[in-house]
């Protein structure tokens, strides 16, 4: 009997590359962004019925394993507070170096709150350019702010 | 006699509020982006002469002050590991949440290598929206691949 | 020169032992919870002008210190990750042993989302009971739900 | 043989999960809250006899599993001191911002000491609200004052 | 202006050098145990008026002085969560190695529930030994049943 | 074969739960105090001959596991440097809020040395009490002093 | 099914022990340096088709397992953030030691910017040396400068 | 009076600052490398007599400024384990990827032992390359065998 | 098939016990010091042929094995940076509290540098003492003095 | 006034720096071993009246701070839990590579118990030695064994 959710996103990667599938084409199936079904099949998000079904189908889940898909995951994908990978710490790079940026320019703007990470959207996109292509990551989340109380 | 770049930051930062300064009104003076601007006078940028010059007029810095802000600083502005401060913790679990999904998405369009820290832009935006404006942020950053040797 | 909210935030702890106030006196010049404005005045809120001018009266702040009284701070209140002080320890075991069960039961409601800690208020009340007085302390926050985009 | 309270606990989720379950189902069969029963299936409260029989049959568990329900657990839900997934860590959170404004207030009201961990009862409720319902979380505490000795 | 109590317990703790007092004497002033009133002179309890003027005295405390020792400290009186001075690493190490043992037993006896470390005390005696002088340090709390709810 | 004392000590664990012993049979048979006797079935002392095979025939170990009772185990019972379990972080708690004091008074009666951890015995008692009974708990070590050399 | 490319690492060091290889050997057969092969081997690049099949000939790799040697390993591979094997912690103690003259000498010659540990190579050469034979590890990595935006 | 080797550091950095010196034009004066000068300045390393005359002359350091540069530091340059700052975080990463590469080839080169750190030298160069300049950073240790005893 | 040189470590541990071998004769068969000897059996140290089937033929261990006693291991052979072993815990105490007074004294004798830990050797000695046997443990380190390049 | 010991040994280091003294003479005044001597000047022993005159003498203490000469100190002189400075370091190292060896051999010699670190001393001495000078360091601690209770 599965165990947990890990158990099922590690057979999830492992069918992945014994299949050769990508995420665009998982994506494509389920019918909805790369990025949220990406980390739908990493173990972070939860699916519906019809999307666990879809997802069950291309990695060659059972019935209990799809069940799996419904339950809501504890969350969190990373090893280690800082990421020892080179492309993650880059992200974590960004936050230690512009982080009270952030803060500052967002306050400046919109006052004492903070940026959801819940209501929240991220989009992934190859942007051409002689100098090098570059890689365009959009977050979006919707500002809440505090109230007094 | 300043001792290091903090201090001339804490001092920029205490001018700022005394004097009503706004990072927008900052950064048009010395010409370039909000988000450059900001950073640069938090300690994490190296600024040329001219671009201190004016830094150091805004926030009334002596010559000794503005020399520091052409040396580079010892970059990283969060006090710990796991950011307390909500607004910056958000970003913090939006790379907990989605890391290893944008590690996937950048290496299935790209293969292996990073999104450089280093050739890379920002930009914040307010994004008017009836269900509750939304903050933007555009991570730029050119793709670097690994190469064999 | 003032150099961050965290002087004031002293100046402010200092003042009320040496003056002999209570947070209920101060919320009630203030016009707001005792909850909201303890927290405020202990530098994890922001106060508008008229809020920060009272608490400036009665904490003898002068106009400097007011100004950062309206500047958003830099959140988050404990010396280390794990509280030593006995009193909060309890509300971090309170986490630790309940955390996963508060979790499930969310979930079991309202599906894949968050109780939100910025559109949040809290209430503390004394509950009278013959076997021991009790510390009520009552969490509101909204449920954001996590989205597919 | 089962070697520990940690393989049970995994079994009851694991049973669950394929048996379509809710806590609060179990919370009725058992008789009392949802969220005390969840907490013990989850492994952190002991059952009594009646109780862990009555766990036993709906989680499918044999006698020797049953046994261990009995048995006083080693506490604590997390795996790391700062949670990483979301809904916990905006508990978290509420301690790092409130943690101290809790702390000043109950020892205003009731001077030195705690509110109890042990002598403890949560509720979690759904409040309707047409801004969107929230997550009323009550925590009540007996009042444990220090004494001189 | 003292800023915390941490100013004043320095200051006491440099008076007792000074004028070469012993806890002892100061305790007998007190009119309360060793044990307390060390603890309360290092920062870790509360006291009352007549207390805090008693110890006022024996350290030469000013009237704000005195006004701190009637705060609530904030609790915890190491610096490291491995303490690194050997007297007290030997407790570290008593709860390290038999910390399990004395949670069976008291478990054994009174089921589950915790020992009080707030409806507690403290009792430090020397036992003459021709083998050699042994520290016993009895710790007394209170039994606290965990109770369904 | 057995690898380390620690599946022995989870055998131990485990057959005292299906067998329903407790410490105190355990520590009658084998003639010594139940807080000894119960450290070294959970790994943390060495046990002689005799000692092993009473231990042995209490829960149905075999001639290779007996003889890792022999062996003197890498102590330490605790998995995380600050216990999560609400009874051992009691302990913990005592030594952060009253170990400096501990050290003081040792310190004025001993001088400079400790209370050793390893010459050194424990004695846990209920203490029967209208007001709720209470767990008392005597750690007795002897006191080593440092020396010049 | 093999789960995760650490298997697979696991596997190719197992059978180099079992089979004798050397690395050099094994960077003959690839065509590349030593290092990058080395660190491929060791999990932490990426092989193309071609190098995949080399390796996997020589370490008896199955066709799944050789499908892991393609795809993008989170990298990263030491087991704790100081390193306790003294070869490794000699580096590591470079950087403690020389890491800020490194680089105030690398500003000091190219202005604000970093080493690219991404375009980058590494070349270790024994030194016939009279007074004991040294290790040379040469790193070159194009330097990255940063760029106002 | 001085206090410790940090405080003249921090007054070596500042003058170097307002002096407008660079690391090149100190190590010529002193006659030896850049990067073995600059390492002493930063207080790594330890200066004889006419090193310390000629760095004290530099910058401005008086009489007992001097003794404390001929003074052995407490070494170890870096604020965190884990360093925050881009440029020396990259050479991190480099023993993070590569370490176990750089133990596995010196290994195979040389057998058990390690490259010392001690009997060591540093020479970082600007390669010119029309695909972007880089910087050469060349480790050189001797290699010290484990020795059976 | 052997994954790595732990499992062999923890069978010659094992083995050890089920045998009732001693270091003592184990080193007396290699023909080495019992210190080396017991740290290479311990997975910290590297054997030669001759070695590797001396200690293979005491512990049962079949060809594969032998073949990874050859194998440079990864060193360091305790769980926590701070151990909880309470004899390991000693000796840790020894660098905590003498730590820099070693380091004092070295240098005065010898300038800056260090006492070498792999050009090293440690004897382990009871002496007979009427007040007690003491355990002399001496490490000997070549000095090796850091040099300006 | 002198708040703390830390204070006092400051000045102790920064009068040895300026008088130019050694350990070795302030010993020879003292009447013990410089080891003692040394680790008593750095903070970590308690002197008694007349070695604390003559340690004031030395280094120009007043009366008072000569007072806190005499107090026991919170001992632990390093300010990190694996410590940076290379000299530091190797010895940790040992403990890290041989600290398991250790444990083995004096169980092996004398059954379960400890080295003392309190009845404990430390001689170190040079050794010449053609193929490069030794540091000799002995650590000498009388043994403890556990005992039933």
């Amino acid at each position: 009997m599965i165990k947990n959710r890990l158990e099922v996103t590690e057979k999830i990667i492992a069918t992945k590359v014994s299949k050769g599938l990508t995420w665009e084409k998982v994506a494509k199936e389920v019918g909805l962004s790369k990025e949220w079904v990406t980390a739908a099949c990493l173990g972070q998000m939860t699916l519906n019925d019809e999307q666990a079904n879809k997802v069950g189908g291309l990695f060659n889940l059972n019935e209990n394993e799809i069940k799996w898909l419904k339950v809501v995951p504890y969350k969190g994908s990373l090893p280690t507070a800082v990421p020892s990978d080179p492309l993650i710490y880059r992200l974590y790079e960004v936050i230690s170096v512009y982080g009270l940026t952030i803060k500052e320019l967002i306050h400046e703007e919109f006052g004492d709150g903070i940026m959801s990470a819940i209501d929240f959207s991220m989009d992934i996109q190859r942007e051409n350019n002689p100098a090098g292509d570059r890689v365009n990551i959009l977050l979006s989340g919707k500002f809440l702010p505090y109230k007094t109380f």
